[in-house]
């Protein structure tokens, strides 16, 4: 069933306690789509600049799951741009620059061609922005955001407003904190089910993450590693992997936003995103089959298994 | 198999974002043994100041497995008194004082009859003394020792021989980050199998714990809750589980150190700490039973279920 993501395309910069990478490629519909793309075809909404380098658009190539009818290269625009350095236990980071480019501009359109899209994605935007996007995906049946900081501090009606027409909401730890005012994420949670969504997934980096859905509660940690290179673009793979597995698993098609479709989803996120941090931009990814997925998966179970 | 626990027992005044208790019941061993006795017998060696309050030992009487033959009432001593105040998101503390008394003087003395211990916990103590009371139990077949930043700052080397000896070690994150240098909890984990153990057991609070085995790793969630009083003696008694499971374990006797041994008796030991945080002091601890533990047990295999 057709996935939809619409997020950001960028070149980030980023530094870490064991190395450093500048100018790759980066944001969040990136990582995202590619995470996505081992389990099914994903349409890919995003916009980038006259300056996006040709190498970067052939790193598609090795994602050929991924749709790029949605693509935009806007003339006369620069391509969003970001950088970061890690703190020494990789669990925070600071913001080195920011460069909006295109991003600050009209988000790029759906296509015509994508509005039966079935699953839908907003990656952090804007929350009005991720609003405009639903209208032109009439088709949902099963939409899910991320968000951040900025957005509770600077657009909180606005957020408010969207997270009563989508079915999840993923965010991070402290987000779900300064969103709900609760210190405990179990009640962090259950507040944000009362503002609208059916599920709630709060990220914990390396300690795995929480879902709180109507119909239950699940928690599951993080794959431990030791091969920690680079955290960028775990959280956006983990959604991938969530989002992409439920749209390419034939038994979720009936209620793809049960409990027992979510949890599951949330282990092939889970599963994506441990390698994704093994190295920096897609480097990893691009390594690696849906029977290395597979294989990490069952290694997965049997460490978490009871 | 009879399993025994040395460690301290005292009187905790003790400040959370939503309470306070003054003068309550408290110590290591004291949460250790309580949860310990759900599973069977526990065998406590312990000294109390003159001073320890009648209704005090009248507790114990809602643990009956707990064996006070090696509780020592030590004349013209005062018993160990510790006070602490929590952060607003209960991860951590300052503590307020500590009036060491008994703990500060000689150490109890192991019952003779308890040399024919096969079951060995050494709870938070100075290393030379753990190491002491390893000579007390010849009889033992697993000994889990528990430490912390004082005894890793100022008694390495003693640490370190005491590492050579014993089966396992309990330590929380930052403490296994403070004694191997290591950011990362599986990389710490394995430089302290190096060290001689052959499992260590990360407790990371409310994001659960790691299992580092020679033979396997197991990472595990702490139970999700809502009901989040005081933290105070959740590791004692998620300590407690575990050994108390083990030793009451049939099926565990041949190789109770082994990964499939250690791994379900955690599960064990993050429940009974699940119960321990609901509350001050042992006051949820007095009201459930091995039913209650088996219930929650089973709902929390369903909540990490894959």
């Amino acid at each position: 069933m057709p996935l939809l993501v619409t997020g950001t395309i960028g070149m980030d910069d980023v530094v870490t306690p064991t190395g450093h990478a500048q100018q790759v490629l980066g944001g969040s519909c990136m990582y995202f789509s590619a995470a996505a793309s081992f389990f099914g075809p994903v349409r890919l909404v995003a916009a980038v600049g006259e300056d996006f380098p040709p190498a970067f658009r052939d790193s598609f190539k090795q994602f050929p799951n991924v749709d790029l009818a949605g693509l935009e290269t806007r003339k006369g625009s620069k391509t969003f741009r970001w950088g970061a350095k890690y703190h020494a236990n990789m669990n925070s980071r600071d913001t080195l620059f920011t460069e909006l480019g295109v991003v600050g501009e009209a988000p790029p359109k759906v296509p015509a061609a994508y509005a039966d899209s079935k699953f839908l994605f907003l990656a952090n935007s804007p929350p009005a922005v991720q609003a405009q996007f639903l209208e032109q995906v009439p088709a949902r049946k099963l939409t899910v955001v991320d968000t951040m900081d900025i957005w509770i501090d600077t657009a909180k009606a606005d957020l408010l407003a969207l997270l009563k027409r989508v079915d999840g909401l993923v965010l991070n730890y402290d987000e779900a904190e300064l969103l709900t005012k609760k210190l405990n994420s179990v009640s962090a949670g259950r507040h944000i089910l009362d503002l609208g969504p059916r599920f709630v997934i709060v990220k914990k980096g390396e300690h795995g993450c929480l879902l709180i859905h109507r119909d239950g509660i699940c928690s599951l940690p993080a794959y431990p590693t030791e091969r920690v290179v680079d955290p960028t673009g775990c959280g956006d793979t983990f959604a991938g992997g969530m989002m992409g597995s439920i749209a390419a698993d034939p038994s979720a098609q009936k209620d793809p936003g049960s409990f027992a479709s979510i949890r599951r989803a949330l282990v092939h996120g889970t599963i994506v995103a441990s390698y994704t941090i093994e190295a920096f931009s897609l480097d990893r990814l691009k390594q690696i089959t849906l029977g290395d997925l597979t294989n990490r998966f069952d290694e997965y179970a049997g460490m978490v298994r009871i």
